[in-house]
């Protein structure tokens, strides 16, 4: 039942200390609650829905779903419109990242905005990127509204926190980074492979992370001096991945 | 002097029917309200300045400039963290978006989140892309988080509200659409000039725009059948302005 404890205890992982110490999230919404159910690496808690989305949410979900009001999912939800359903669940532990032959690998180094980051798992699960690698600093995938942002695909991506420079500086890909300045990545010819690094939203790639990429890459400008300082991160990411994943078609198809 | 009845004529521009009634919007931080000043092509009514910025704004801005405390800053910013300027602006009148040969042009059909709306705005800067036309049920551009999202590109990039399907139906450039099923966008060998149609987060392009596509374009789905439904609608943009206009080139270059 949900009792005003259990509403207390909901609310507090909105908070990333309690998320860590719990090893528990929250997400919102039938359509996230299905992927997480069906791609079966997240494991569910427990589950609350209004009586729209009980039956679905009951047909899909292997753990308890419990019948609330929509005025009680408003008192656990981090949405400003809760959608009907909510779920509670594990962190996964995804173990090692992928460096085989072949694969795409994407690299964070610092991103800050919930939303870029959910916007990049949900790009790189579009273009088959299996793994995601994220420097300590970079803001909390289990953020209600970084889970939001991802569409689903956190059920899909393998999202790691790992120290860079060290994980990096031994990798057996290629490992590219995006700077303002460097290759032109459409005339670059990358094979579809490697590591792309995106640096944080203001400052860019860290010293200590730069040191290891192998070749430096930039998206050119073609507004010239008078067009805006930087891309989005999440632009820039999906931009050098689209043309890593494509334009290296011919080579390998990643994510296979 | 930021009298009360000031604070709340310039709070009001918070709400779409007040920018409309008035023609004037709100922009803020001292970066975006130099380009504005410095882009020539948006007017600028009044700023107001902590002590930090105030030399710097009264430097570049051909307005009264006023110099208040980051408490009233705070009574009139749309921010959580109000960034020590604010500047009233008069929303500019564009004449007709440019459809001439080599021109590369996003038109957004139903676009309803700001930050979309501002990516996209400042994606289109980046590559050039002078003008972006919006359906009317495209969400506004002087919305406080919209702008903010353009990182300054608004005073650069025209964007007009239109009909689109009057407008496309007549347009002398090729009409691309980008939808779920299409011509494969990094294989199409598009030439780098066209319009470029992006549709509703949820729906995609309505069917009287659909009507006036020349020629669907799709991004391709490298995760296959368990990837997400769809890209977020700015990436998407970005991907597909990214490839006219940089896989296109050996043809014109766009923004020239």
């Amino acid at each position: 039942m949900l009792t005003n404890g259990k509403i207390k205890k909901i609310n507090s992982l909105k908070s990333k200390k309690t998320r860590q110490i719990s090893q528990l999230f929250t997400i919102e919404g039938i359509k996230s609650v299905k992927e997480i159910a069906l791609g079966g690496q997240i494991s569910l808690r427990e589950v609350f829905a209004t009586e729209e989305f009980f039956p679905m949410a009951r047909a899909v979900c292997p753990c308890p779903v419990e019948c609330v009001t929509q005025a009680q999912i408003g008192r656990i939800s981090a949405q400003s419109t809760p959608e009907g359903v909510l779920a509670v669940c594990e962190i996964p532990q995804w173990g090692e990242p992928d460096f085989s032959p072949g694969r795409v690998v994407l690299a964070l180094d610092g991103v800050r905005d919930p939303g870029n980051l959910g916007t990049i798992v949900r790009t790189a699960d579009w273009f088959g990127v299996r793994d995601v690698v994220c420097s300590p600093d970079t803001v909390d995938l289990y953020n209600p509204k970084t889970v939001q942002a991802t569409m689903g695909s956190i059920a899909r991506v393998r999202v790691h926190y790992r120290d860079l420079p060290a994980l990096l500086g031994d990798c057996p890909l290629p490992v590219y980074g995006t700077f303002l300045e460097g290759d032109d990545v459409f005339r670059a010819g990358c094979a579809a492979e490697g590591v792309i690094v995106i640096g944080n939203e203001a400052n860019g790639i860290s010293a200590a992370v730069a040191r290891v990429v192998g070749r430096r890459l930039t998206i050119p400008r073609f507004a010239g001096a008078q067009g805006p300082e930087s891309l989005n991160a999440a632009i820039a990411a999906a931009i050098v991945t689209a043309q890593l994943c494509a334009g290296g078609r011919g080579g390998k198809n990643p994510g296979k």
